[in-house]
Formats: C-alpha cells, sequence, structure tokens
C-alpha cells in the first residue's frame, strides 16, 4: 500500500468525494493483500485514514409488505394453512432504494460514514413469538432482504443477519441460517440474542453449554456475534430503553463469572449500546472480578468489544475513557432506538462520529482504530468486502 | 444558625474530632428548628459544612444466628409447625456491637462519613421465597436488629426498612410494617423491591395501580423508597453484578413512559448504584422521552434521585456532569457488592467519598448538598435524627 496515497486523501473524511476515497481504499487494500500473500507478513489490519465503519447499522425503515407478511405469518400460527410462503413477499427493488435513500444512506452521506453493518430491525426479530419453523421462515425472510440490499448498495452496506433462535430449542438449529448467510450471501456476523423468550430470561446464560453448537459454527466461519436482545414481552421492560441495555449488562457479567473463552478462546462478541451499564461501572466490574479470584477485565477484553451506540458527548468520553481503544468498535445503531435531533446540540442524537471526534482520551490513532480497524479485526471477512464497496461508482440512484 | 459556626468548622471533615463535629450540628439543627417555628422561613435544609450522610448502607455483616433463623424458616416452608419464632432469635447487643465495629463504624470513621442510613441486606430480602407470611415474619425480625443497632448506636445510624413484599400480592400488605418502623421504631424511608419474584419480573411495572396503596403510604408518611431489587433466582442475572444495576435501569424507563408523578406529585424515589445504566445513557433517555412526546428528563427529577454508589472515578465524574447536583444523593453501599481495594488506587472499591471530593464537575455548593443536603430534603425525618446523633459521645466502644 502506498503512503502516498494514504497521506493523499488523509484530513476530514467528509471533505472527500465518494468516488476518489473509495478508490484510494480499494488500491490499499488490493495492495495489501497481495503482499501479504506474497510475505505472509503479520499486518493485523489495513490502515485506511478516513474509513469510517459502523458495525451497528439496522434496516428500520423496511416497506409495508414486510410488516404485511409477517403479521399474516402470526396471524397462521393459530391456522397453519394459512402461513403465507417466502414468496409471497413482493417488494421490488425500488421499494428497497426508497427505503434506505432518505435514511440510512442520507446519515452515511452527512454523517461521513463509509460502511454500514446492516442487520434486520432487531425489536423485530421477535424469537419468543411461534416456534422454530416461524422463527426460520422469518429469519429467511429477512437475511434476504438485508442481502438484496447489500447487493444494490455493495459500496454502502454489509450483510449481519438474525438467528431463528427460539426459547428452549437449542441453538443448534442456528447453524444452517449462519452457515447460508455467511457462505452464500456473504454476510460477516449475525446478531445472537440471549433471551429468545422476549423479557423474561428462560433459557440459560451465554455461558452455558446450551449455547455451544452457535459458538461452534462462528468460530469455524470466524465470524463473530452481536449480542443482541429483540422485542421485549415482558410489560417491566421498555424494548430499547430497558431490555436492550439490561441485555448487554447482562451478557457481560456471565462472561465476568465463566470460563468461556477458555473453550473458545477466538470466538468474538460485540455487547452494544457502548456495553450497556458496563463501561460506567468499569470499578464495579473490576472490583466484583477481583472479589470473585476471576481474571482482570483485561482477559475478557480478548473476546469482547463495546460499540459506541451511547448518544452523548459525556458517555463517549466515560467510554473511551475506561475501555481500551482496541476494543471499541463505531456504531450509531441508525435508524434506531432515538430518532430525533438533540436540542442542546442542533444535531441528532444518534450522530455518534461527532462525539467520537471530541472525545478528548483518543488519539489520532485510537480513533482511526475506533472508526475502522478495530471493525476490520473483528469482522475478519469485511476484509473481503471493501474492495468490492470500493469498485462501485459510489451510492446507485 | 451562626454562620461564624458554621464557618468555624470548614475544611475537611476528616481533621474534626467526631465529638466536636456532631456538637456542631447539633447546634445547628436545633438552632435552625427553633428559627424555623418562629419565622416559617422556608430554608429548605439546613446547611452543616461537614456533614457527610451516607443514604445507602446495608447490614451485610450479620451474626451468624440471623441465617440460621432465615434458614429454618426457609426448611419450614414445608412443614409448617417447624416455623421459628421471632423470639427464638438470640443475638446480644454484645454480638451486634461485634458485627459493625470493625466494618461498617471503621469505614465511617476512616472515610468521613458522619451518618450510615442503613437497612438489611438487599439481596436478603428474598421477597420470592415463601409466601406472605414468610415476607412479614422475616421483615420484622431484619427491620428490628436495624432498630437496635440504631439505638446502639443513634450517631452512626438511622434506619430504613424492608418491605414485607411476595410476588403476586398486592403492596398494601406493606403498609402495616411500613408504618410501624417509620412511627415506632423512627426509620426515615423503606426499600422498594421492583421485581418481588426475583429475576423473573413477573409483578407489573412500579407505575401500575398495582403499587399505589404504598405510594400512599409514603406520602402520608412522607418517606421516601430507595428502589432496591433483591436476590436473583435467575441464572442469568449475577445479583449484584447483573440484577441490581438492571433494576434500576428498568425503574428509570418504567417513569419515563408513565404519568405517575402527576398522581403522586411529592412522592419520592432514590434510584441506587448510580442510577444504574441510566446516566452512561443520558442521552438516549433523553431522546426517547422527546420521541415518545413525554416531558424532558428533569420533570422526573423533581421525584427521582440517584445515589453515587459508583467504584470508579470516571463513573463519578459522568453522574456529576450529566445529573444536576440536586439530584444526586452521596452513599457508598458498604459493607456491600464490591468489598476489596483498588490495585490502581490503593483505596477500597466503595470508597466513594473520594471520587466525590475529587470530581471536577461539582462546586463546594453542589459537593455540600451531594454529601449532606440533598438526603435531608429527600428523608425529611432525618432532621429529627441529627441532634440525636449529635447528643451522642462519638462511637461507643
Amino acid at each position: 500500500m502506498s503512503t502516498m496515497n494514504v497521506r493523499r486523501i488523509s484530513g476530514c473524511p467528509c471533505c472527500i468525494s465518494r468516488r476518489g476515497f473509495l478508490g484510494t481504499i480499494a488500491a490499499g487494500v488490493v495492495g495489501l493483500a497481495a503482499s501479504k500473500t506474497k510475505a505472509q507478513v503479520a499486518a493485523p489490519v489495513p490502515q485506511m485514514p478516513g474509513l469510517v465503519i459502523d458495525c451497528h447499522g439496522h434496516y428500520t425503515t423496511e416497506p409495508q409488505a414486510l410488516f404485511g407478511w409477517r403479521k399474516r405469518q402470526i396471524a397462521a400460527l393459530n391456522d397453519p394453512g394459512q402461513t403465507p410462503r417466502p414468496d409471497e413477499l413482493k417488494i421490488s427493488d425500488d421499494e428497497l432504494r426508497d427505503s434506505v435513500e432518505g435514511a440510512q444512506l442520507r446519515f452515511q452521506r452527512e454523517r461521513g460514514t463509509t460502511l454500514t453493518i446492516l442487520s434486520p430491525r432487531a425489536s423485530g426479530m421477535g424469537h419468543h413469538i411461534g416456534n422454530a419453523d416461524t422463527s426460520l421462515a422469518w429469519s429467511r425472510v429477512s437475511n434476504d432482504l438485508i442481502y438484496r440490499l447489500v447487493t444494490l448498495y455493495p459500496s454502502n452496506f454489509v450483510g449481519v443477519c438474525q438467528l431463528p433462535q427460539t426459547p428452549g430449542v437449542s441453538p443448534a438449529n442456528c447453524r444452517g441460517e449462519l452457515e447460508r448467510c455467511v457462505k452464500e450471501l456473504g454476510f460477516v456476523g449475525c446478531n445472537l440474542n440471549p433471551d429468545p423468550s422476549g423479557g423474561h430470561w428462560r433459557d440459560p446464560p451465554l455461558t452455558d453449554r446450551f449455547w455451544y453448537p452457535i459458538y461452534e459454527t462462528m468460530v469455524e466461519l470466524d465470524v463473530p456475534a452481536m449480542i443482541h436482545v429483540s422485542a421485549s414481552d415482558n410489560p417491566n421492560f421498555h424494548a430499547t430503553g430497558a431490555h436492550y441495555i439490561n441485555g448487554d449488562t447482562t451478557a457481560f457479567m456471565q462472561f465476568i463469572t465463566s470460563d468461556l473463552f477458555r473453550d473458545f478462546p477466538t470466538i468474538r462478541f460485540i455487547i452494544p449500546h457502548g456495553g450497556g451499564a458496563v463501561p460506567y461501572h468499569w470499578g464495579r466490574y473490576r472490583g466484583l472480578a477481583q472479589d470473585m479470584k476471576r481474571p482482570p477485565l483485561t482477559e475478557l477484553l480478548r473476546n469482547v468489544y463495546f460499540d459506541t451506540c451511547v448518544y452523548h458527548q459525556a458517555g463517549i468520553d466515560l467510554l473511551t475513557r475506561v475501555v481500551p481503544a482496541d476494543n471499541i468498535l463505531f456504531a450509531s445503531e441508525m435508524v434506531g432506538a432515538v430518532r430525533g435531533i438533540d436540542p442542546e446540540t442542533g444535531h441528532y442524537f444518534d450522530d455518534t462520529k461527532r462525539y467520537i471526534d471530541a472525545a478528548p482520551s483518543l488519539s489520532d490513532e485510537d480513533r482511526r482504530k475506533v472508526l475502522a480497524g478495530n471493525a476490520q479485526r473483528v469482522f475478519p471477512r469485511l476484509a473481503a468486502k471493501l474492495p468490492a464497496a470500493a469498485s462501485t461508482s459510489g451510492v446507485p440512484r
């Protein structure tokens, strides 16, 4: 990779034309891949200044037809003969384009994001609804839509899949869909729901052997999972305001108390929403680990990463102060939990790149890691996607 | 209250002898009470520099006899004839003294805390165990022990009670014990468990009318509640690392989505453990409230307070940066969730006063509010306790 090429595009990525910028990335990635093949250099990830990867985006602007299909599927739970077939879902490419042009794509342009790792709406996964067949059909339909979006916009989106989880059913039954999404659709990871029961928490903790079959497949495929609950079926928990954050906090504490990463030393999990409550209570978790004679949290950080879906400057400042920069992945959750503009700043609450840019604890190198380098390490299959992204001439219209 | 008296004892409270310090408090409180009676001045709380009230302490150093009694009570659930009588619990005053001298009282002295608002061990409440009779008997036994400690150490402790909650049973059945503790034992508040089912979250949200009977009694008695879950009966949730924090986060989000404080405009709740995940996600909560057309969070802050049980400097810095100083109450949770010494600082993780002292966002006036003034507002019945505390000649030995 030419250092001169890199230097030529240094500076604010918002000021670089998308086409020129992506072209430079393509040259860099292809060059690095070639030199790696020749010399087997252990360079961890290509360094591409200006690259910004949002590791947590959901397709939350779905056409109404998708909701109609899901409604029919749920209505048919008591009358299986009425179950809709996947091919009865009719959504045109134009409808797909319309659904993201004014939303995810506009925000990418406005905020200077290069690529978004896109998955189906998290609250829509609804693993607690119906049975394993329901969940498999709905996951396939949802993942196929992501694939179509990725195919329409290879320079903007990379896919992550929903898994066909069902309460009380072994996650072994998710292996097939994960393999299909990774091997056939080119997805780079999955979302794993630690509570398929939807707020009742009836399945075993993530550290139980119950979950091992899906971990084995993740390791085989070298894809990470974002630990992400779905809708809340429990009136105590508001989905995005309580259940999501509780799920994050719960998962991290499960990891502290187990030896899961001894069994899966290379597995990687991303805890979204800034890690739930964890960074705010970093002292509590360090202290609990110590009291319980568990390893220091730094050992967990070989396998656990936090995203930056924290919607104010003070929160990002805390995250970047206590969690090593190597373990933070840029994300906005857009279009997600909070859609409004913060009257205190005049900017969207979920325009998290602004907070990263202003975080005083991050050096320039740290910031590059957070914005792109770490995502490339955690999602190794992204490497194959960057040249494809760069070869596309910007956003289709 | 003489301004000169106040000025004379300004400076680090650790450097003031306990007897002289409490004497000054007594003079101040009595003086203020007298002047208030005369002039009906609307002064909110007496200003007493150096006063430090820890609003969240648990009796977690109980003699073994208490565990033995509880064990017998639980064992008798299937054989009610074996249920132990309260008077079968034998703990001497000396045993009580021994249980706190080297723990809570030592930490008070070492850390410069004047008074601790003490309640039974939170994880020990175990509302999910047995039935309403079990819970009532256990609550009375636990609260009576707190009363004995408060009586032995009136200058060190003020009582807050455990409520005899039971899953699925109306909190109306807690009114009697709350009234007994406040009117007969002189307690100043209660701990309210938002999830009596112990991690299964089977009762309605705190904003449901189900809970109104206990709120009515709280308002009548003018006592606040700390919202505090108990043990986790769900293997997904580590008690102090997940269930506690999730309970805090959940409660706050319930408040955002309801009009509870329209029905109870003067009720006051303290959310412990620094408010769970809330301050870290303050932007998320502001944004969610705005998206849902709910009032701004500042309106909730008329009724909701956060404690400072956050065990590292960065966490307290965040809390004091985003939450108004009027809504933060000093607390350490000692002897509580984390008992060790932080190898990074050489001090106990839960020595939270150090973090408050160093928090850059707090002015001296803010710090006085956090350390004592706010507790006096939120627990109005404390006013009657401060002269009693001051009249005692220090810590009994």
